[in-house]
């Protein structure tokens, strides 16, 4: 017998994305979205995110949050491939003592979320839980077929660019669980950026119809694990270097009050949603347009790309480069549970 | 405090159906699927369904099976719509010391039905649970926008039918407990009638194709249950003939050795998933044609729309009626648990 803490979650997705691939499937399993052809010029997104009491949230957490993040992680799966959010239908299963004002509350949050982005949320399954309330979200995406962003197609040469501010959201998660010495604005900030994950639905589109992207997708392992991705499946070494990981104000500070090193958080947190994109570098001009919107996050370039066969490096100031690890979460492997 | 056993599960439902419609939204909570404008003359169908351990099944039934039936009452909902299945995308939540095995012949039940219908599996997500095992799948489709049968569209004077037999997938259910003396013909029959149900997707887009269906739905939680959407949805009243309610002849057999009421299984047994419609009496003779071909189940009138405000009746030979109570399936006011 070998079981998932064993295997992990990653060797399974492998195992069985050998499966099938058929019909109007432009790519299945192993990318933000599953695409499918819509007519000639249009693809269909395809996204699903499931959220487990005890292993993504806790009872204690506000449920309106808990309803928009359910939303939010699956529109930044959208933002990833670089589509329009339409519609999304939603899985719950129940405790049978639960307060119906509590999962109201959640369903609030996800409306306010759905309003927001202008999804249509069209029907769903509801069903009784004998232990946690668990969650599900499929959402639907549209976007040109020419303009979609695979993770797949980094080449060497290409720029590595991500959007906003890196472990935010790790540093969220530990300062609820409270115990660390920062201010009353530094905690708001990094609580909001971990329960109230903003996904880069905007700038992603922008991106994509740039045409200045190689390869995207989002940060929700923390980019030691997500560059990763694109570097494997495009066949590439990727170079990250350390100076230029961006950080927040906040988030620094929260480091040094709870004694962490940056870096480890900034690559290794989870939950970002940031945007992690590859860009060829004839096409910089363009990304250097979009960083310019005031309406868009700021965007970093955090490194390059090599010729390779998947690893990844951090290169300090004066060029020495070590092995970057993959620290990002895997929930398999991990044994603490995440809030 | 208001718990979930409390309120229901389909009032909580009707509560949040009260949202949000828009878009390309043609029809949103309250039918089997959800459905989108695709184009002028085609609607995409969207379905979405959970399936909880301890709740929908037992780790001790065989996983093939499991992942077969996941897929399978997906594809009852498209067929309930008259649909044609397309792509599916599958969220999981493992206990972590699940062993992997298990969760692969799972995936190659879920596999095995998608092939047999024609379903690309494109996507998911894999995530742990802190107890059961939960899989979600949802399940997209296509038709025609001029042919969707909807649950709202039955008017006085239509006939009521039913394809195939009732009550069996609950009698299987029984036989799986053990302690009721069957012939071993009979026990298999009613097991797979439970483990392996037939989604009628041929017979749903033929049904669909005649233009002789004005509500059409799937036998999920009982006949007594389902007929109440048809007629609430369409504001009138539904009587079904005692006679003519069509049982198979091993659940005829099962009914005798448990010495149970067979009306009480077959219009209250869940899980049948065959296809229950009304049908225009000037279009009656196109059901008879669709009735005859080898390919397609057989199907049964058991009754007649008339008008009111969504009441049933249970009529016998002589013509005295009794109010038919709905004994369908409810997971929040049924304390027991569904296997």
């Amino acid at each position: 017998m070998e079981t998932f803490q064993e295997l992990g979650e990653f060797a399974f997705i492998d195992r069985i994305a050998r499966h099938r691939l058929a019909g109007d499937v432009l790519c299945g399993i192993g990318d933000d979205c599953a695409v499918f052809a819509l007519g000639e010029d249009r693809v269909r997104l395809v996204t699903t995110d499931m959220m487990v009491e005890s292993v993504h949230f806790s009872r204690e957490a506000a449920p309106e949050g808990l309803g928009y993040k359910l939303l939010a992680v699956n529109l930044s799966d959208i933002a990833a491939m670089g589509g329009a959010p339409k519609d999304a239908v939603v899985s719950v299963s129940v405790p049978a003592d639960l307060d119906t004002g509590y999962l109201e509350r959640v369903y609030n949050g996800l409306f306010a979320c759905a309003d927001r982005f202008g999804v249509a949320i069209a029907g769903g399954d509801t069903t009784k839980s004998p232990g946690p309330l668990v969650m599900n979200v499929t959402l639907t995406g549209e976007m040109g077929r020419e303009q979609v962003c695979y993770r797949s197609g980094a080449r060497p040469g290409d720029r590595v660019y991500v959007s906003g501010s890196l472990g935010d959201s790790g540093a969220g998660l530990a300062v609820a669980g409270g115990g660390v010495a920062i201010s009353d604005g530094d905690r708001d900030f990094l609580l909001r950026r971990h329960h109230r994950p903003e996904p880069r639905v905007a700038l992603g589109a922008a991106l994509a119809g740039s045409r200045a992207v190689t390869a995207m997708l989002d940060v929700s392992d923390g980019v030691a694990s997500d560059l990763r991705h694109i570097c494997r499946q495009s066949g590439v070494n990727g170079v990250v270097q350390k100076a230029r990981v961006p950080m927040s104000a906040p988030c620094r500070a929260f480091c040094r009050a709870a004694g962490r090193p940056e870096l480890d958080l900034a690559l290794a947190g989870g939950e970002d949603y940031e945007l992690l994109f590859t860009v060829d570098p004839d096409r910089v001009d363009r990304v250097m347009l979009i960083a310019q919107r005031a309406d868009l996050p700021p965007l970093h370039r955090i490194g390059h790309i090599e010729g390779g066969q998947g690893e990844l490096f951090l290169e300090d100031e004066g060029g020495e480069r070590e092995i970057l690890q993959a620290r990002g979460f895997d929930h398999f492997k991990e044994s603490s549970s995440r809030a």
